[in-house]
């Protein structure tokens, strides 16, 4: 419908072709924008008939061209006006004709136009929370499906103690089901500025109104009641924008999950580790030397878009804290680019996400590789704990699991399989208190996994019950 | 208690003794944080004195030595352990005598001082709600007792048209009631990473409570019972640190807000404006050549505090965001500083705010003065309405508005009276369709404040609730 | 030249269509990049040709279809290849006809883009200093023009002592030229990453070049010398990210001035205050009831950008601070956005700027009535102190002045002319040590301005030095 | 010498005891701003004496008490004063007796104040430049020493192809030296506010100094040169913030670096890479069931501190953006928190990776390990090369390699070690174009390094130059 076109010969940002979903750049288009100015003032008209102060049928002209968008003709316009609504309005009241004159009667402009940005803010939260409606599902379901499968957890880095893949599924989920919440309800609070004039006191409407036999809150929240949001009780020149910040703070939020599950899932794609990949395109290019070269590219795209949506909520801060007594203009410009980008890259993380979450390589013989290289070391506390209750001297016990513990360490740095085990289990101190082969089955790290596999099963359960409570939030087939 | 003592020959941090409650501070302490470890240790031995584990005088002899901190040997110890809560154990121990081997027992450091943190986050939350509580209810008084008091609204620093000083407090309270309602959800989730061990599966308990008839999980509850604070489900080494990502965002949020208004209040304390001013001390010294100039300080200061805490929230989401797998460590050190300060900035920053809202000088001269000088360009507004409703040529009646307001600008501009309402009310071609009289009421600016005053009253009705509803966590007498 | 269009129906960024000059858009278009990357195969291949590895004939093919940039071809391609470089490749390559396969030989991907981005950052930087030459420029004129046209300084939003307009226009102009050297130093030490392979170590140039009596080094320098820019002695896959850390805070340093005087600006241009005021265009809409309502739209649409231009060198630090080891991609996607939004918010800022100080309002009434009301208290210290020259108490001296200034500071209160003039130097006590006229004299506040008008000059002299400096890296007329 | 103690029973900041010198400690302590404000006063008033304007022995009576500084009565005074430079002003006269009366005459607070913060800046920053300059010396020689021995580079966390140690450090230090040219150069660019007065003009030492023969600014230039820093051109009640943010930045800089030596040190160290290693003190507990686990924990401490450093310099954008007209006080109260954090936080960094680069363990078997495992296939690329040179068909011998590759990828993911290169150069079609033995040389990995080694060492060279130019700058013995 825009009759304006940008080419790659100048800067288009990669929110415009490269990242976010094409319903989400949409949200986001002028074009979009101008609809729900149209929507607004067709609504107000609407009210406004009611009452009789215009007549229904200039409102079913209004109607005709609601969706008639002239993207050219309104920046003609705005060049000499230096005001975008303004222009808009003479677009649309030319394409109307005689009723024109009665749009965006009794308003300012920030009447149409700020509602009309809460509602693109609602309408980009509930696209998301939708999306990450089907995340969260999706997650959920892998971390049944790994629930009971052993691993290596690391801290510091470090192989530390057995975990389970299911259980460090489940921490991810936790968060993204903790953003799940937090944006069903920010999303559910999204407020309009409503219908209250150049400075928040709806004086100009209250003149319109003068004995029509409705309070200007009641005329506003008729108006509102056709747009499917509500308006905030008090407001300046625009709804305040703290409402910005909270909304984008839970997008970092969101972003800052993903960023934790993209940034272990590189860690444990490297090689060394070799636990987790991508699903690999076939044709996509690896390195040309090494054919096989397994680069997580979407990790390392998600964690990059990521890091630049984390600084974003400041600027929406900003613009909160600095609109000076009932308004000054020091949000606009930078509106115009923050909120879309905020949108878009938590669209873009969450496609790639679910792409990564459905196609997740897991290797069951890198995770093996691992507990045989550094299981055992942990499970010695098994073993100290069961010698000990048959009566074994634990500072003894500690000394002799030290000394075999050094041997064992020194064959795995040379690439010998971990002796561990083996010496421990037929060291003749350990024998006087147990069997090799109790012994044997104590230090087998890939049961020494606690009750990660309960935990890991009780979040799904949770989640899915999250889940069904929003299933109205979640995207439509 | 403590008997480590720094002086001012080192940096001391102004959150030590220039800013912020000596209650937050303490919550922030060394010592407090050493009281709430002992409290947990506490509470791990009398579960596991529940269970058999250990003796019941065990646990008395813990109890014993409670709040016996003594950071110096604490100290000392560290500098050859490297490991500060290893070193506590030590010293509790070795006052605790024979009992003191059961301290910690089957515990892993992060057991203990992860949720030892929640705790802390806990207790200064729950202190700032009730401050938060507080200011709300004041401001509240505010906004009730100026809802009807007309004054010039501004927008882009620009007079526009009136609206009331309730009514602009009320954009505040109206925030803040958003903050509070966000900190009192935040308060009643915050959670601790429960006792999950070192990894966050709990085998080590499982050890220690085999043949207990309980699992880690019931172990778990049973000792987060006693400290007042529930687990995730779901841990690593930590908690996860999405939690203070979430707490600090909320803070910096009820940052923004005070910022707005203590920035409001600057621009409206200075003279050409003079509407609103602080509360003076007797003693205080201003400038010495103008003995009577008052400089906004405490609003200054809540600028520049906001401003440091809006930059918090960054590193913790850093924090949540690069703790790679089941933990790694480049969270602490930052925590050490970042926690604190983002509370007691908040605290000092709610401290300053209620003194600004209790001792607030409104100078309804000001008013009065900038009213005189600027509402009646705004109330041509009602007087074209008015005409037109009487058959005036709103086009013609336009021109003949401008042409008044540009002599009365050039009036104002040199310090003389505004002439416009004199000027136009005499008008002969507004006399065709209004008496002078007629014309004078409707151009009164300080009746055009709209329904200003009402949604002034419904807010702090609204607010009323509010409070009542979290009256629980108010502050007490 | 490119032939992928986008229209308003999907988000465009404001950087795209409306903010930042067509120079700049161009700059960081794709097509610019790709001819970027052209000119790099080139100097590469006359390199290569010139040490007889591959024919002068085949150079000379590259470059008849150097400009002849297809993106539609190279993103249909991309979507197969996942890659976007060598989806270049083929499409020169198929231009280009036999020659085509000596594109890109013996280089790795990151060989051509790296540098191509230090190129277009050394392009964007070499325009934003030619720019600020011309502010600076600009502002120096007006610091002279206004050096000795004296007005009231504030503190704290307080009228304070007089200063002069000049001189606070200097304390702009000193930051702009930090901020100019700044950027002319780092616009002279952007490099590039050189032709170093795939990990720096340029080992597949080493095979190439084997036999060629030529080092690595060597090569690469020849290469670049043909690209106008040098290469950093170590890279890994990329060039060190610090560069771009350097060149955002340099751009938000000199954002930040730019902020400073618009903010200033904007409160200057308040009525009460009135002294500064934009350009105002003819046909632009003002507030409809307020025709002569001037809003400093300008001066907030700077302060919006800058607010977000100062939120992006964090993302290039955190760029530099995670590329792990010899490099991870989790800088690219990010830097898609932010490099292009940095230097398109300061070419904005700039462009703003520059109107603003040419066609600024200054008006000399309203500092005369600023100065009528609130200069004489500053004044009254330049009294007292010639009157304690000449034996008055000052002590006591301190207290008639007091005395007086709380009877003038009511009257301003009511907007009545400001008495402490008039009334103190005619107090008997004040006449026993100086006459009337006397007293006048030194109570002149305009007259009070310091070495203001001195320092104003000197500065704007040391300006000039550096402008011719620097003439060399000034826009051309 | 201060006399107001803290003890852990309150909040105190980690950089008081924890992190940091103690040098750096006294530098932001109270004590040592109030020495700072004492030699001012001193400067100002020996400059005073030469002039005429108090006497000499005034001016030694207060060199007497100049190191006597006392906080506890400061501090007592400024509860009422509401001033804390006129407390000391009061506090140092008391001392000082009859003489008393001449500090601080004819100067403005932030004279005193404001000069003292640069100085105060200028000393942290000659400190972090001198051990900047000793770090760099550290890393330059483990450059050198390690600059031959091989080792696998990555890129995106997968093994790509060789590199040597010392070139990976040179990485490290080549951003070092970048940072260390850039606060040197800060360093000598620090300038105070001089003695301007209230609003910068200098009119009150106008005044003071009329007849004396001297101008204002030939006063404040003699005053300075006591200081041993310059003035400002132009300045307001404060000197340009600007400066504080260029300062910030630049700490964050080598903030960026040296995180990204340590989170690379934290790769390196997890064992299944465990190429380098932090010292590991002697009595540090490390798992208890692991007692060779080594936690990097000062390169996590690092990082986490730099997390802080880097969110910073944006409260000094925002001191500098928002500080109105001739000066608001909106930078005071965040800026006693953020430019010691600053300042120590590097001061911390420094510490930490000079001792981590002297005690750098390096372990060649690794590195050995890796170069094993995963050369080879980069190795490929030269055996293609010098095979095609002999005439064989590259596509095919793509393909040959490819073969071979996947045969070797399965065997080492199984933990087996790599057949690729006896596969690859007993392989039939190889032989046609060399022997096993040719074949077997071509790819050695640990061969296959290019000019790292060379490029370290010229590294290492230049960095020896700049080390020398600013050996005036380095710490002393």
């Amino acid at each position: 419908m825009s009759n304006e076109n940008y080419s790659h010969d100048v800067y288009l940002s990669p929110f415009t072709w490269r990242y976010g979903s094409q319903n989400m750049r949409e949200i986001w288009g002028e074009v979009n924008k101008r609809r729900l100015w149209r929507q607004i003032w067709i609504a107000l008209a609407t009210v406004q008939s009611e009452l009789g102060i215009v007549k229904p049928e200039q409102v079913e002209d209004l109607k005709v061209h609601k969706d008639n968008i002239d993207i050219e003709n309104a920046h003609r316009l705005e060049a000499d006006l230096k005001h975008d609504l303004m222009a808009e309005v003479h677009t649309y009241a030319e394409q109307v004709g005689a009723s024109g004159g009665i749009i965006h009667l009794g308003a300012t402009s920030m009447d149409i136009e700020d509602n009309a940005d809460a509602m693109r803010i609602q309408q980009g939260t509930a696209y998301i929370v939708a999306r990450l409606h089907t995340v969260l599902g999706v997650i959920r379901e892998q971390v049944v499906e790994w629930a009971d499968a052993a691993t290596m957890a690391f801290t510091h880095l470090q192989p530390a103690e057995p975990t389970t893949i299911g259980y460090r599924l489940a921490q991810y989920a936790q968060d993204l089901q903790v953003d799940l919440l937090d944006l069903a309800r920010i999303l559910d609070q999204i407020r309009g500025k409503g219908f209250k004039g150049a400075v928040g006191t709806s004086a100009s409407y209250g003149e319109l109104l003068d004995g029509k036999g409705i309070t200007t809150r009641e005329f506003e929240s008729r108006v509102m009641s056709h747009l499917g949001i509500d308006a905030f009780e008090a407001a300046t020149q625009t709804a305040p924008r703290k409402q910005e910040y909270r909304v984008l703070t839970a997008l970092a939020s969101l972003g800052q999950s993903l960023y934790k599950f993209a940034a272990d899932l590189r860690l444990l794609q490297s090689p060394p580790l070799g636990e987790w990949a991508e699903p690999f395109g076939k044709k996509q290019i690896g390195s040309s030397a090494m054919p096989f070269k397994r680069n997580p590219i979407n990790a390392e795209n998600m964690d990059s878009l990521a890091r630049l949506l984390a600084a974003l909520p400041r600027v929406a801060w900003d613009n909160a804290a600095h609109s000076y007594l009932e308004r000054t203009l020091d949000d606009s410009a930078n509106r115009r680019s923050v909120l879309p980008d905020a949108f878009l890259i938590t669209d873009e993380l969450l496609k790639r996400a679910e792409r990564l979450l459905r196609g997740l390589h897991v290797d069951r013989q890198a995770s093996a590789k691992l507990l045989a290289a550094y299981g055992p070391f942990a499970a010695t506390e098994r073993l100290l704990m069961e010698c000990a209750k048959r009566g074994a001297d634990r500072q003894e016990f500690h000394e002799i699991i030290r000394e075999h513990s050094m041997v064992a360490w020194a064959a795995i740095r040379t690439n010998q399989p971990n002796p561990l085990v083996e010496n421990l289990c037929n060291d003749e101190r350990v024998n006087e208190f147990a069997t090799p082969e109790e012994a044997i089955s104590w230090m087998d790290a890939s049961a020494y996994v606690g009750d990660a596999p309960v935990r890991a099963k009780a979040l799904a359960e949770e989640i899915s019950n999250t889940l069904n409570t929003l299933s109205h939030l979640g995207e439509e087939a």
